[in-house]
């Protein structure tokens, strides 16, 4: 191949993968044997295992405040620098992980702990390192491996350092996929699960990138058969072209064209043997022959394979199946633009874990950085308070409650077990936990509320109302509740549906657009209904409410009868004077706000 | 590499591209000789060109019935079967193209010429081709070529077949780019330019796969910069893996998941040296070793090469420029899926070609297809009707007025050019152009009745009203009509602020809320108003109207005050009775629509 990589400047976008820093000399790195043979789950065993791994922050006398970070398919153990020492080098995860709380891993309170992969070339025994039996590097003849065996090699570091129960298992990506593992495998042995931009099994597309990939690598002839250790070629070519294509897969198209449509046509000068004739194209030789530096092509098709083989479930039935076991709370992070690990795959996750009754939250990061996104400032400005939230640092101010939430709870009997659909920033369900529910729920799209609300220790997911309520099970909450949300929501009849199905019972407060001063605005000056002092359903002018559905009281009566909903109770206000509206006394002329239980 | 691929079953999925279906022996293959040196848009010269084409139907006295079909990267000269020819296999574009009405290319009609591209290893002169200097082929030689090269290789074949003028040229992907590279550099040579799956220039991402694909190909040991022929290794693995990575780009990710999630842990059990171990890999390593028995990596490289460097302009302005001087009217076709030709790439295309004033169709297929969409025969049935219609098949039936309709045509001087935002069928532009208007447009979403309107012959295009007009220029049409649309629009004041940019007059005619029926209903029953005979923006139920504004006409005057919009003419009626209301006769309560002139 070409001449090794010289020096260049820094890539036009800050922080993307181009940019995972993976320091030269692993300064921190400590290396743990294990002379005990590792079976593995193909079959076959390791004579023993050595990690290679590194620490930060101090493990506590109750042992209970270590986490385990797990790394991506080109990481290693340098997750984040070690702040003592003035000439380490950045890590890959370093805005999520450092001392004090700015950092979502305050390595203050918490002992970090990330070591390199099982089949990896950073330390840990993979394909480079030397097989007992024939002095030489295992080559093509190390074993296949699985996510299951990374995990296992872990367990023994975990004992090694004298850990029983990890405060949380957090990783991305195929690091997702090794948390994952642990919580399926090993429930016991952790508190909390954080899975980032990952997946219950690849795409089939991107199992075919992956297939191309080792296809380029293992048809380097200089992979000779992977028994290329100590020769004069080693096949560069082929794990530069896997790398190139890796990369593509982990940009978003909107950030490929903001990082190379100004300069298409001007590529910079490499000396390479690859293609540089678009800008493009010089950044993924560089990108390429930076990689084949650091990572050994053995490593990359046996790390590769670990994560195609992953297989959680294909569908919902077998997901649940997998999850039943897990006790552990959940937090399941995507972005809007993965394409690699997508949103919709994390929302299989969500459902499946939901469903099986397990403490989750989940948002999908506004990112137009696609899969890169787990390892970036930005995005990790947006998930890291999720994380910090799950690993204890809760936000305990009591949200205000609003006088319609006052009477919503005479709603819900004494310790039912609430969802919540639009739960905004939780102030509903912080007040049901505050008087001792222990089943809650919430559902909100919004993410600054969504924060807010897992700020305040709340399991909260961020899926569409209008796709229904996949993610809960029949019967599942004693009550569904539905709050100043019905007029936002196209699909009414089939989320009534859904949440008759969901809850025993289904409370939806909603906003009267009979009310008595709406109808005289509308009767007397022929103008759309309006609220004068803003806020609410009716806040807004014709053209620019967000809301599209305004229903009456009669609306929403007549609407229970014809889809065969029971109403059991209702209660009726003027929040204009703050009275409390008699059943008899024409509450749909006479309210403006609504509270009614049903069921089917 | 490995062994020839064995015998297959199809693939599990009927009609995508790994049917691409290329005749083994081209029967009806011609070739014509050209001697002149063709100068080449990039420098130097081929010293003579030949042209391998086929064709279908017959060249009509007038000599104005010839179309031209240009093919993507892997095509060839075979784009249909040859009707009179039992033996003969199907085309790549058959769906579109043979005898009768049935096919949008009506042979009966039509003479189709498609013809080799200059490059290519199809019986065309490419790489493959013996240089005359040094009697061998040109291989790493063959001088560096553009689409323009292409398109001035087809002017020679067109001259000697006849031919001044096409009727139309049609192409999709790169084939869409010579159609566009003709109908920019030679205006005056063709009346339609057909233009499906296409884009003004590669996305990053797609350019950034081609370099990949490349680099796979040109570092294959056999390559040998290129002078591989008569050796005895070809480049076929590096072809291979650059097939393998193409096919992935031509599917949409549910297309894939169609096609291997069932069993994606079965691969076929092919005689290969490429991976087999998952579905999709035994998918990719047959279509790859395929490709190597029908195409020649020279080729690949230096066509793709020029899909690289085809460039319209990356920016609208430039767009604008490059389409000034055309003089063809257009179809635009992209697929909803397709995430190598993207659909916001057409609507660059299109949004240029309409500021230009240029004659333009546009509609964004609904498919789950990819890139591939333009290959398959529902796609097809879908835009096929579209270019018949392009190609002079056109549904004469005049659609009747509505009462509305007759009303609204008041507000249309004679002759003047008009933009009708949410057409629908094109009752209305119908009836102008049957008035003798020249220069009509309409907008509209619903792919049925966009079809509808351009078999009507009417220019049509598939854009959200939401995002505001950028495909027209300010000042554009003497009069823009919102005609029973403006319930739907999200985004109000956005829109209308851009219909008074891009018309000297806009018409808006809506439901009238505040009609006294309505009143009456709401200020009686406390009902959401709900129009009795059904039909029109109030023939719904509040929960299912797929309406969000519901403006009074009251309403609608105070936005046009507080916009800053004069409002110059309005006629009221009550359809329910016919009557047309007078402006003293409170409309705003006896009107049931409202039509309203408005300008800036």
């Amino acid at each position: 191949m070409a001449a090794p990589a010289p020096s260049l400047p820094p890539a036009n976008l800050p922080g993307s993968t181009d940019d995972l820093r993976v320091a030269g000399p692993l300064r921190h790195v400590q290396t743990a044997r294990f002379d005990e043979p590792l079976p593995l789950e193909l079959g076959g065993s390791l004579p023993g295992v050595e990690v290679a791994y590194e620490t930060w922050g101090k493990l506590n006398a109750a042992r209970d405040n270590a986490v385990l970070v797990c790394h991506a398919i080109s990481g290693d153990s340098h997750a984040a620098c070690h702040p003592d020492d003035p000439d380490d080098d950045p890590g890959w995860w370093d805005e999520l992980i450092g001392p004090g709380t700015d950092n979502a891993i305050d390595t203050d309170r918490l002992f970090v702990v990330c070591s390199n992969v099982l089949g990896g070339c950073r330390g840990t025994t993979g394909p480079g390192t030397t097989d007992p039996k024939t002095g030489r590097p295992y080559g093509a003849d190390f074993p296949a491996i699985t996510v299951g065996d990374m995990v296992n090699t872990q367990r023994r570091l975990m004992h090694h350092l004298g850990i029983t129960r990890w405060r949380a298992v957090v990783g991305g990506s195929l690091g997702g996929h090794q948390a994952m593992t642990w919580a399926t495998g090993y429930p016991d042995a952790m508190r909390t699960c954080v899975a980032v931009g990952t997946s219950p099994r690849l795409t089939s597309q991107a199992l075919a990138f992956d297939v191309v990939a080792r296809n380029a690598i293992q048809t380097d002839p200089s992979f000779a058969g992977g028994q290329y250790y100590g020769q004069p070629q080693q096949p560069d070519t082929g794990l530069a072209i896997a790398r190139m294509l890796g990369h593509i897969t982990y940009l978003s198209p909107a950030a490929m064209d903001a990082k190379f449509e100004r300069d298409r046509h001007q590529p910079r000068d490499l000396n390479t043997s690859f293609e540089k004739r678009f800008s493009v194209g010089s950044y993924l030789a560089h990108q390429g022959q930076k990689f084949v530096d650091r990572f050994d092509a053995n490593s990359y098709v046996a790390i590769s394979l670990a994560m195609d083989r992953f297989d959680l479930g294909h569908d919902h039935a077998t997901l649940m199946k997998t999850f039943a076991d897990t006790s552990c709370d959940w937090l399941v992070v995507s972005f809007s633009t993965d394409w690699l690990f997508t949103p919709a795959q994390s929302r299989q996750l969500v459902n499946a874990l939901t469903q099986s009754g397990k403490r989750v939250s989940y948002t999908e990061v506004t990112s137009n950085a696609g899969h890169d996104g787990f390892l970036l400032a930005e995005e990790i400005g947006k998930y890291g308070p999720l994380v910090a939230a799950k690993l204890g640092d809760i936000d305990a101010s009591a949200p205000p409650l609003r006088d319609h939430d006052r009477h919503l709870l005479d709603f819900i009997p004494a310790g039912a077990s609430v969802l919540d659909l639009g739960c905004g920033s939780g102030r509903l369900l912080a007040e049901l936990r505050d008087r001792g529910h222990q089943t809650l729920m919430g559902v909100e799209v919004a993410q600054d509320k969504l924060i807010a609300a897992v700020r305040r220790g709340l399991d909260v997911i961020d899926v569409d109302l209008n796709a229904g309520l996949p993610a809960f099970s029949d019967r599942q909450f004693d009550v569904v509740v539905l709050s100043a949300t019905l007029q936002i929501i196209e699909n009414v009849a089939g989320l009534l549906d859904e949440m008759t199905r969901v809850g025993q019972r289904v409370v939806v407060s909603f906003s009267n657009f009979a009310f008595r001063d709406f109808r005289k605005m509308f009767a007397e000056q022929g103008r759309s209904p309006k609220a004068e002092a803003g806020g609410g359903s009716y806040g807004y002018e014709w053209h620019d409410t967000p809301n599209r559905r305004f229903p009456s009281i009669a609306d929403f009566e007549d609407f229970c009868t014809q889809r065969g909903l029971a109403i059991h109770r209702a209660s009726y206000l003027d929040t204009t004077t703050g009275a409390v509206v008699e059943a008899d006394d024409d509450p749909n002329l006479n309210a403006d706000l609504a509270i009614v239980e049903v069921s089917r």
